[in-house]
């Protein structure tokens, strides 16, 4: 059988290289630099590397891979976080990173249509003079909005712009039969059939290639304040949050660290915030709007045991003032050297936020680890980043065991085991028991009714 | 194939008849009540009528209907318009009204879980007290919240806070082959496999029946203040509608009538609003936003050749002030006695909403055709609501020929023949036109993956 499907992908390799002379690759580093290298799963490449230029592109992939019984796995920056771009089965990575065309902004509607590889930081770029913005944004800037898409990623503006699954209005895609699905138009609304965008949405490019999408825009908000606001307790800080959410402030950003994510960026972005629970809020609006919400947040805060609330307005002020929040991730890489890093993500219904992340903690003191928290509170979600030394046997069984519980204790508290990482390969067995029986049942009847070969990214979402 | 059916579903009505007593009607003026009635599209009645009290007689009604394959229709409150309830092949119609329990409602979340049978109104009612509401409206006050989320409906209150699409958090279903499927828990993210709630929300009962479902709340705003403001040209309305949205003005309505629609809401509500195209505009926020929201509004709509703007903040005031919106469907309805209605809608990008509009207007005109028009311009969608003879065969053709080119006109425009009436069976072959192809393939094999044998509202979206 895997004889037989080497001869099939070498076989499908050599057409290509045929029809799409230039675009097919196949040294192994480039072959492993598309495959998982972000977390601890382990690197399974691809036997080529494919460069799209065009839907038509895609489609003759998707036709040779079809006829040879092939794995496609779409590729955009591979920075997704749970194994999404391996290829546990062999095939073709399909990377679309070189279709960067920005095909059209509709500054009338707040739309624009971009190509999938088009990345957000240049759509912003692009954007910029228009006074117009997109607001998703993963911790990759460089991740590609068709890879976003296929993701359904979200960022830490979600709580007042919403994630892809708001943002995506329609998308062109290559469904495994080759044909290609033009999702929806330009129209703000549509009660026309099923909804083919949320489907693909969110599918990680195992029920289609998204080849081009359709996305909405905002105007840059005429005013823009940051604050940052270190709490007693984590208690008071989450329930802060909840209150200014159930107000409705319209926070664009309100992000936790906890205190040893502070303890990190204090260390490698050489700051001195205190070692507290710590809100980093922004605020989007009018003159006088941004106003009221920054006093109506401050009193929200100090009511509940806010123990400083620094705010600014200036550009080079607010990107001081986060700064630590921007260098999280990397502040965590750099503090503990010699060890890993692994960023999971739990969402739950934000009344539960701040047991689910006491319990964690607790988790993380009783099995010995090191784990900085850093959260999306206003939607309830919450990176858990440990750190760990991958060759101690004892840590790494600590750390299945966290992670585990931590994505169990979400789903038993009406939340999910992911909020923005998606399923890939690492979640398979967590969405099992958060979607039941009949969820996978229905998931699996959708993917052999759209992809009845199995050729579209097999080996993630389901087992 | 018909008298074998025939049996079919006297069998399986008589099965029903045993495990539900109580619950299964079959006089004709019920069946008739339970099919369409609201268009001009033949009342088809079911066979029978089934009341659910659960999830659980959901699941018997499937699995005797999957036994005996006998098509069941889910029923709410009969108010959909493209015959969604209609029963082409006879079956059952599985009516959820009765399911009015609200099983939860999370203050600290923002959020309420109800049966299906739970009208908006009731809801809202539920939840006055506590300062939230629901914002979805569909026309049909007594609409069920189930078949609003299986129609995904939407209404006057989408351009802020979207429609049933967003709104809807997660849904209990009932599968075809009588699974019960929960979507997904209570957070607001979800990164968790395919998006299963969004396939279900305007799926209209075809892939699975929704009994159970989570809604999203919001808090009822500070202030409130209602304006109508009069324009001399369509354009000026069109425009300073786009303006607003563009400034992200965050209006919380904006619906326009045209000058036909005054006249007949003048008319049937007696008042003297002069004949010209009208926005009626309504601002949520904190006190000094409204403020800012009107102030900028208002000159937004005087650069745009308004003629007049009329405000007003105190609860009966904005009643009387949004009187001939609320009216406009029951004045089109008396303003032109022994004439029959009917409600058809499109949606398009809103730099389009100027040229859609008069280009439907010239039909209207050139076709001799009575046809006033109320808009959700925020969003780009508008009603036509015909007024016409339906004995009269040549305004018939006449209003068949108005309806395909306003559908085809609206898809042209990259928009969408139905922006929330749905597809039912009034709008398959426009639905074939929008999707092409591809996607109604995508459709079909979604749709054949998790109903194979067809028994859930067939006839419905596709053919």
């Amino acid at each position: 059988m895997v004889e037989l499907s080497k001869h099939a992908v070498q076989n499908a390799i050599g057409v290509l290289r045929q029809i799409m002379p230039g675009q097919v690759e196949t040294g192994m580093a480039m072959r492993e630099q598309h495959a998982n290298t972000i977390t601890f799963l382990p690197n399974q490449p691809p036997d080529a590397v494919v460069f799209a230029r065009s839907t038509a592109d895609v489609v003759e992939v998707v036709r040779v891979a079809r006829e040879h019984r092939v794995p496609v796995i779409a590729f955009g920056a591979g920075s997704s976080l749970e194994g999404h771009v391996n290829a546990p089965f062999g095939g073709i990575s399909l990377d679309l990173s070189r279709m960067t065309a920005i095909l059209a902004v509709n500054h009338g509607d707040l739309d624009a249509t971009v190509e999938a590889g088009v990345t957000r930081v240049q759509l912003n770029t692009h954007l910029r003079d228009m006074g117009l913005f997109f607001p998703v944004d993963p911790g990759a800037e460089h991740a590609t909005l068709g890879g976003m898409a296929a993701t359904r990623a979200s960022g830490t503006n979600a709580v007042r712009y919403g994630t892809m699954r708001e943002n995506v209005v329609s998308v062109t895609a290559v469904m495994a039969n080759g044909t290609i699905v033009k999702t929806g138009g330009r129209a703000r609304k549509s009660a026309a059939g099923y909804d083919l965008t949320r489907l693909l949405v969110g599918s990680e490019g195992t029920l289609g290639i998204i080849t081009e999408l359709t996305l909405r825009l905002y105007g840059i908000p005429e005013r823009i304040v940051a604050a940052v606001v270190p709490f007693g307790a984590l208690a008071g800080a989450a329930s802060a949050t909840i209150e200014a959410i159930q107000i409705g402030l319209g926070l664009a950003r309100i992000e936790l660290l906890d205190p040893l994510q502070i303890r990190a960026v204090n260390l490698h972005s050489k700051l001195s915030l205190a070692e507290a629970p710590t809100l980093f809020v922004e605020f989007h609006g009018s003159g006088t709007g941004v106003a009221e919400q920054v006093e109506a947040f401050r009193s929200i805060a100090e009511a509940n045991g806010a123990q400083g609330f620094e705010a600014a307005e200036a550009e080079e002020e607010r990107r001081r003032l986060w700064k630590a929040r921007h260098d999280a991730y990397w502040a965590t890489k750099s503090a503990w050297p010699g060890r890993k890093t692994l960023a999971t993500d739990v969402c739950v219904p934000i009344s539960k936020l701040a047991a689910c992340i006491a319990e964690t903690e607790d988790d993380i003191r009783r099995l010995g680890l090191v784990c900085p928290i850093v959260g999306h509170v206003g939607d309830g979600n919450f990176h858990a980043t440990p750190v760990v030394d991958t060759d101690d046997a004892r840590e790494m069984a600590a750390l299945d065991e966290m992670l585990r519980r931590l994505a169990e204790r979400a789903i038993a508290m009406d939340g999910t085991c992911t909020g923005e990482h998606g399923i890939g390969q690492g979640k398979i067995t967590y969405l099992e028991k958060e979607a039941g029986v009949g969820g996978i049942a229905a998931m699996r009847a959708i993917k052999a009714a759209l992809d009845p070969d199995g050729i579209l990214n097999p080996g993630k979402i389901l087992a």
